[in-house]
């Protein structure tokens, strides 16, 4: 019903970080003919934090609801104005969100944080990925979940995140019992949006997405979903409850989830029933908007960064210590999706603009700009720095938020530019870690494209990554690679292409200007990231044997010989 | 002759990094009426620099002879207002000056650098103390110096600094041949300048004070004076030259190096014929201007620091590795002068106002101001932060000039206050270790006596130290105790006092204000030192065998533990 005769379009939701995106693109070839962003209102930049604790960031649901009916509402009137364009000529939606981001409902699957009761209360609200309140959980979880008869961390790199969604509602169980009590079950943002908009909210039949589900939550067929009342109610007696109420079966991003409900498209001027597909994380989403395929990294650098790839379910693949996840179907049905990512890229950026180099500008953009122009001049090796990524914790390969940021090779000479493009090689080796442990389990990477403003507006940062990891850098033809993912989706949900791949053909592509790696940097940075990975094991892994004596004069000695030229 | 009939007052000379200050004092009380500064007009504030070459650090002759007629001259002049006040009422002059500082001179004295022929020789001025050309040199002389029948890097703690007299003449002799072949014999600028005043310029019987003889030129009376002509020879034949145009004995500062020469008198409005002293060390002359004996540790703190006691030399002493310098009389007659220091303090806390926190006033008063008074209001562990104070390398105990700097522990949140203020807490650190290594080895440590503009506007620095330390720190009355110590030498060479220490009893003290550790934050630094002993051992010494991945997990243990108070 309400198939759109001549479907020519595609939506797709982006709801990140700060903002939600609505994306209105061309089926033709994924040209983005309008868009509309939303700011959350909330909190700072949408995120609600506590002064006293800087690991807590929460986010107002209310700000998720009102943000698709403005995203969606504003970017379909803007399309409006585009010849050609009509609402039934839309084939469908797709919605990606940031993850684990879980949300404690009601009966009816509205947010606590709506009820009056628990408006003031932070656990009752969205417990946005970055919320790093629940560390001591996820050493508790790590360790108990791998030893019954399942290792349910197999599949996540074997430690468990204090990002992800069993850890946040433990410590929401343990520091916040009433809501946790009141409660009737949790939800993923990625599954909460196409439930509101599909009017389709009752917890225990929701589509669940196999993405949050697998990447975030342990759900596993090999171990039949969930893991097993054992184990949660082993980490507290109660636990399970969130179990119950989640359905028995998972549902990959091109299928569909539901039809738009009359009331939702009424307020968006779109049809009602109109297809909407099965939410999944930002990242994945936008994987798929770069055109990822067996062979090819699509890395999407913000903040922070996830590093998606995908490997045919048909050929063997290990566990891979380190990595967020190996999924069946997360990010294409019939592959693995694997994840990895960097807890903080941009942030570190944006960190040391603001916080330490003083720039005035809140939003750091002069800062960026000048700190890269001065950065630029700098050669590979002549600052005599260097620094590690740990700012945020690592995410991959280390999988510990209770690592911090190092900086070493400071004199009194010392600049602001040096140290800023110490940090961009930091990411760097970062990146290259990833890359490297994906290849020492057998996934093979080909090509690696990028997304994200970071890869779209700062070149320098993609030939330092081209010089660092020795490979060409892409950048993904869209800007908006995640909700161009979403809208793919929600164009085979909808029935337009017959799968991801087809789509994608079509869809996207990446940017002429491909970032070559200079062989002269590549010498220079293959140094430095001998004394990278010394840093890294010595300050990361308790199996460090060696000595770290050698660091700074081996950065000296480097730093001198690159001054002389 | 020319001895006054009632010496009321002396001249100290204070020749700075800089500039040179002149400083008439009181007998009495040691209290100043006047003064003046003449900055070295040469270079950048006074230094000459290569920009391809950051080690690099000479000085221009000239300004030394310039500054000692403006400073003096000017400050005579202001002291004419005071009443009681004559040129005759004068008892002596004292001078003391940075090193060690050589610099060549020809066969009459005068600096290669004023020839014209090598007017643009950065070989031919002065090596000022903090050049850091020589470093390969100095691994040199090291290795080479304990190998023969004398072991003479033993009295400066077994390792020789690139900073040092030999290290310099050794370098010069292999990239500026032509300056060292022209060069009839190398001085001191501690020396230079009384010779220069009192007319004795003769390389060859120029009185040398001990200070600087013993504590960079490795002069011992145990091994005859300077070292022999076959270690010289071995580093570079030819290079005990040096040695030969060189006193066969040197002189402690409370003698009389000679009477002002009376040319140098007519233009600085004094007597001719006035008694000079022989010349020493800022930070020697400054212990004794702040009152130092044994069991008092003098803290020198500017851009670095001179740690200086004394112990008596009836009783046994070992030699204490890491020292910078152990030396009968190079301080007081009848002691053992004992010299450590740290490579960079206020410097480091300069370099991060001016290169990193993005101030904009050169001097970066305003963002010292600023950083401290947010610095204040951080409590000890609340920054989770870590660092070394190497910026500079480190002087005492690890006497390695090619170490850098290193910053642990920063987060998204990490502020510019935050790191100001672990920068003071990781100088502290330096301090603290310094003063466990004279008590380890015998040398009592009674009390400390602060002194320098650092300890005499920052509170802040100064109550860090005290709990990290976690003993009381003292101030010097004098904000000049470097003039002051001249001063008291003058006087003491001029026949005013029969002794330094019956001077220093009159001229010398401390203020009211003492910094007492407070106990709680001495706690939490005991903490932070075990750590900070972790990575010093770590990235400063070969026999480390321990691990550091402890070290950012335990500082975010600390931070939680003290933010929740």
């Amino acid at each position: 019903m309400n198939r759109p005769a001549t479907p020519k379009y595609a939506i797709g939701v982006d709801y990140g970080t700060n903002s939600v995106r609505a994306l209105v693109v061309d089926l033709a070839d994924g040209a983005e003919i309008a868009t509309h962003v939303f700011d959350y209102p909330s909190g700072e930049g949408g995120i609600l934090l506590d002064p006293a604790d800087h690991n807590l960031a929460r986010q107002n649901p209310a700000d998720y609801i009102e943000g698709f009916y403005q995203s969606v509402g504003q970017a379909v009137r803007k399309a409006g104005r585009v010849a050609g364009f009509s609402p039934d000529s839309v084939a469908g939606i797709g919605i990606d969100t940031t993850g684990s981001t879980p949300l404690p409902v009601d009966a009816n699957g509205m947010p606590l944080a709506l009820d009056k009761r628990f408006k003031d209360n932070p656990a009752a609200h969205a417990w946005l990925w970055k919320d790093h309140t629940a560390a001591a959980e996820a050493v508790e979880i790590t360790r108990k979940a791998s030893r019954g008869r399942h290792n349910y961390t197999s599949k996540c790199g074997g430690t468990y995140s204090s990002e992800w969604w069993w850890s946040k509602i433990l410590h929401c169980k343990r520091t916040a019992p009433k809501v946790f009590d009141a409660a009737q079950a949790w939800v993923e943002l990625a599954d909460f949006v196409p439930a509101l908009v599909t009017g389709n909210l009752d917890p225990d039949t929701m589509p669940r997405g196999i993405c949050a589900a697998g990447h975030k939550a342990m759900w596993n067929a090999s171990w039949g979903g969930l893991p097993g009342k054992r184990l949660l109610d082993a980490l507290s007696p109660g636990l399970s409850k969130v179990a119950e109420h989640y359905a028995g079966r998972t549902m990959t991003a091109d299928q569909k989830a539901g039809g738009l409900a009359p009331a939702v498209a009424e307020k968006v001027g779109l049809p009602a029933g109109l297809a909407v597909a099965v939410g999944a994380f930002d990242a994945h989403m936008g994987a798929i908007g770069a055109g990822v395929r067996p062979g090819t990294l699509v890395k999407i650098i913000g903040t922070s960064t996830c590093d998606i790839t995908v490997w045919p379910l048909a050929e063997d693949l290990p566990d891979i210590p380190g990595l967020c996840g190996i999924v069946p179907g997360s990010v294409l049905p019939g592959m693995y999706g694997l994840e990895a990512g960097q807890s903080a890229v941009g942030d570190i950026f944006n960190w040391f603009v603001r916080h330490v180099a003083g720039e005035k500008s809140a939003a750091g953009g002069d800062g960026h700009a000048r700190l890269t122009k001065a950065a630029e001049a700098i050669k590979p090796g002549a600052s005599g720095l260097l620094a590690l990524d740990w700012n945020n914790g690592n995410r991959t390969v280390l999988v510990d938020a209770r690592l911090t940021g190092l900086l070493v090779g400071q004199t009194l000479h010392t600049t602001a530019a040096e140290i800023y493009r110490a940090l961009v090689e930091a990411t760097a080796f970062g990146a290259l870690t990833i890359i490297n442990r994906f290849q020492e389990y057998g996934v093979r990477i080909a090509e690696v494209i990028n997304c994200g403003g970071i890869a779209e507006k700062n070149p320098m940062v993609m030939q330092i990554y081209a010089d660092v990891c020795n490979r060409p850098m892409k950048v993904s033809r869209s800007a908006q690679t995640c909700a161009l993912g979403a809208a793919i989706c929600g164009a085979v949900a909808g029935g337009a292409y017959p799968t991801i791949p087809a789509a994608q053909k079509m869809m996207t592509g990446v940017k002429k200007t491909v970032y070559r790696p200079r062989p002269a940097a590549a010498r220079c940075y293959a140094e430095l990231y001998r004394l990278y990975r010394v840093l890294h094991d010595a300050f990361g892994t308790a199996a460090f044997t060696g000595r770290v004596d050698h660091v700074m004069k081996d950065l000296i000695a480097l730093r001198d010989r690159v001054r002389k030229g």
